[in-house]
């Protein structure tokens, strides 16, 4: 399999906008004292981030008519919450990573304190966001849906929970239960929610819609947790923007080192089909759906 | 001026109070892995915190005729905001303090991946409570109107901002409006952010009211930080529940480096007399409000 062109053209349009909405909602003009502001545009914008969540936010929303310009809004929070939790992720008390995206991870462009304040910063503005009527024009059930979804997926009971889990777990051998469970709230939980925020987009969404993109973005949440773990084993550097082999580095449980390789990818492509079923229903206009889900298990193999 | 026992009666039932409905929303039952919900209610509940953020919600929404049990998810938020705003600025990156409210840091107490994540977890909890149809039976628009302010009270505009304000002048000689500028930023955007959501309980609050209770809020924060820099040279570590001297000890600006102690007790009280001023319209109502503008300013003197 490759990757099919309309969808890399169609991702980069993705990219195109979400980077011009993050560009307007991010702060700029920061004090003379401190580059706060900076600091966050250098870890947002710029670098090679693929912005795949905000893509599933475009693609969900495609699929149930939503218009794009609704979709900004969400969007950017959830790329905003992604950032925010690989500037924290990388800082020296928990992977401490000197690269990310291709550059230099924040704390060592800036420093630890201003790596910190900026994630915390990063983290209140995506729910701004979402309450702003400058940024959005759902209604207001809508938003606080949102929120509430956004926020579950952000804490202690979603990636910060999950975060957690993935430190305590270096040097441990998990098994399947215990590492499905631990990627369903690091990754998977902003996975889910960016597919979901979309849908909400459209507040007549039926419940059965809903109901499938919930399933959709539980199998490409793991087939995407899956491949990274492939793909550090078996990347360059430049394709991954971090050093290859750090998790094994860090002595981290990963889906190679619990099933192996092949089998890795065979439960990749598993998850793949499982995320096409689920959302064959809504026919045509959840093709960016698909292709989507075809990019992650496609990132290398 | 002593502060007088109605009003230490007072506090001590909002207190009360709002350490029941903490515990409520905190997160408890950690998995085996990892002790993150452990050092969230270790760092929120216990301790000496004083709730004086709480007390604010609770006494500006008496003052405009708001039923306590509205008032618990705000005073929630504020608590958790500030809760989360401790353990980062405790962290070796930033403030590097070993002691808070009378006992170890959460990074010492745990470690500091667990304290960064703790604090990212409570940021991401203190907005899940305003938009909770659990926790809060307020009208939507008020709750996206309470997200909205929290978020910019806590994020790059708001306390972030002034945490980093704070940590680039250490050293440094600020003058008084560089000082205040900092203040309004650090500590005093979510003491405003106290007192307005207080008021945004009752949707019916007027403009006018509203921007009385504003005035006051901001002349209350200068005060209270006036007089915890005071405290900072002449309390002792009982009283403040961490080292004394430790604003000295790291070359921060205060008021008393830039004004002296005696001027800056007098701008503390002139504040105070301000903040009275702003709310003698609004009657015997707004007694609370009153004991605790004389509460922060008698702590010390």
């Amino acid at each position: 399999m490759s990757a099919d062109q309309p969808f890399k053209a169609k991702l980069t349009r993705y990219q195109q906008r979400i980077d011009a909405a993050l560009d307007r909602c991010l702060p700029r003009d920061d004090p003379p004292e401190h580059n706060l502001a900076e600091a966050i545009r250098y870890s947002v914008l710029g670098g090679s981030g693929k912005r795949i969540r905000p893509a599933m936010v475009y693609a969900a929303g495609e699929a149930i008519g939503v218009d794009s310009a609704s979709l900004d809004a969400p969007a950017c929070a959830v790329e905003m919450i992604h950032a925010y939790s690989l500037i924290h992720d990388d800082l020296p008390a928990m992977d401490n990573d000197d690269l990310r995206r291709g550059r230099a991870t924040c704390h060592r462009a800036f420093d630890e304190a201003t790596a910190i304040l900026a994630g915390d910063a990063l983290q209140a503005l995506a729910y701004e966001i979402l309450t702003d009527g400058h940024y959005t024009r759902l209604p207001l059930e809508t938003r606080i849906a949102m929120l509430r979804l956004l926020t579950r997926a952000s804490g202690a009971h979603g990636m910060a929970g999950g975060q957690a889990v993935d430190l305590a777990s270096v040097g441990m051998q998990l098994n399947l239960v215990q590492l499905e469970a631990m990627h369903r709230l690091k990754t998977g939980a902003l996975i889910r929610a960016s597919i979901l925020l979309g849908a909400m987009c459209n507040p007549e969404v039926s419940s059965a819609e809903f109901d499938m993109l919930d399933k959709y973005s539980q199998c490409i949440g793991l087939s995407f947790q899956i491949v990274d773990d492939i793909l550090d084993i078996i990347g360059d550097t430049e394709t991954l923007g971090k050093p290859q082999g750090s998790d094994m580095a860090q002595a981290k449980p990963t889906y190679p080192s619990v099933l192996g390789i092949e089998a890795s990818k065979q439960r990749a492509l598993d998850q793949h089909a499982q995320a096409l079923a689920h959302i064959a229903p809504l026919g045509a206009r959840a093709q960016s759906l698909r292709e989507l889900s075809s990019y992650i298990v496609e990132r290398e193999f």
